[in-house]
């Protein structure tokens, strides 16, 4: 057999699972709430065109409006001053959409800490136990803040959300193997991190290191901590900072 | 080796590649124009919200309005009044979402006549070559028709594009075992197919039997004939019709 014929046989015995990593997309999608001087992003909106009426007797379709960067999404280098001659969303090279994934588990320090921070000792502790950082891969940071993705409120906490600290930013970006970080908040920096030197470190550091941000990824409770793939498809918006994006992840039983 | 391990592998070497087969999204996606008496879906259009300025000093976003149904997209079971009872978008299971696709090509055909249409004939035909269609697999039908996909006007060709017939439609939908059709036009349904009876064959059947649509596939010419795998990542739009979507396929050389 082929590599591929294993993999279909492997997924359709089961043994290969699919595991969904993306949160569902509606008007009570979460948002980032910068501060009001900014240009702010959409939330999720449907307009229906027709559901089986006069205006399509036979269909149901509905148009949307939303923003690059609501709901789970992907962020490109572009999103970035730092980044800003790096890829746009549409550049990204397919073959970086699919990528091996590690998952460093903190969501006991952050639910006796919102303000948890991720640290360079935290990073270097997991590799001890677990091994390198995959070479082009996603390194998956649970804090298990996707438990309060239907609940906008609670999710946003007044501004006091976990996150990753600038020296391990930096570090992530300058110093490690992997391609991207991705996370289970409303975007790859604290809730804190407007005020932090510089101001969001992720974005600052990772895009302009041409490496990528997943956020508001849901399950990563059900990945193992090293093993599984993600795939990860933002639809290619010419000159896009980022997209919406279906994220799956691939679990070996 | 588990077959993750050996699939990442392969992936790194280059001995499975990764084959976009989505249409860039911009203003330029060419989209469905319905008679006018029916509701319409917007073409995709982005919306700056700051590119490093007052707006936003160090970030660059966009929002953006588009259709369920605009550009590279999935078709749900509830987008026709037949599979009203079915899935919606983010109904679908994932396990679904990666699947074993084959391609049969009729783009000689197209070429030499718009209102070309697969007949069960051609897919027996086919299946007497290469072996049976796929279980729960897609069938990506090539017409050549991705071509035109950076010029709406000949990709519309005054309504002039190539389909299915309603006996195949009928067939693949209720007596071959795939999970649904990929094509390359602006919608699974010949250009014509408003006067089929019933109008619209492919959307009534295979969605009326829980199957699904995907639409707008350029580089079909790069898959063989059997044995590619595709990965269809949906926008999971709670009630949604359908998405725009990123679509992948993995193809063993
Ligand atoms: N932190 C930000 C500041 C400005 C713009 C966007 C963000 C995000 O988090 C994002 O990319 O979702
Ligand atoms: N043929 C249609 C008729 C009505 C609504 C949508 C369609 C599509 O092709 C679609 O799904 O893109």
């Amino acid at each position: 057999m082929t590599v591929l014929q294993e993999f279909v046989a492997a997924l359709s015995s089961g043994r290969i699972q699919v595991v969904d990593l993306t949160a569902p997309l509606s008007d009570q999608t979460p948002i980032l709430g910068l501060p009001e001087q900014f240009g702010q992003t959409w939330p999720f909106r449907l307009s229906e065109i027709s559901r089986y009426d006069d205006r399509g007797p036979a269909w149901y379709w509905n148009n949307f409006s939303t923003g690059e960067h609501t709901g789970t999404h992907f962020d490109a280098p572009v999103h970035w001053v730092s980044g800003q001659q790096g890829a746009d969303v549409s550049q990204v090279p397919v073959s970086q959409l699919i990528a091996p994934a590690v998952v460093i588990d903190h969501a006991a320090d952050a639910a006796a800490d919102p303000d948890f921070l991720l640290e360079v000792e935290h990073v270097k502790a997991w590799e001890a136990e677990h091994g390198a950082l995959p070479t082009g891969g996603w390194l998956l940071y649970r804090t298990g803040w996707d438990a309060y993705g239907d609940d906008p409120e609670r999710y946003a906490n007044a501004g006091r959300t976990p996150g990753i600290s600038v020296e391990c930013a930096r570090w992530l970006a300058e110093e490690s193997p992997i391609q991207g970080v991705g996370v289970e908040t409303v975007g790859t920096d604290a809730g804190a991190a407007h005020s932090f030197d510089p101001p969001f470190p992720c974005h600052s550091f990772l895009l302009g290191q041409d490496k990528y941000g997943l956020t508001q990824l849901r399950n990563l409770a059900q990945l193992p901590a090293t093993g599984a793939v993600v795939i990860a498809g933002p639809l290619p918006i010419v000159s896009g900072s980022g997209s919406p994006c279906r994220v799956l992840a691939l679990v070996e039983r």
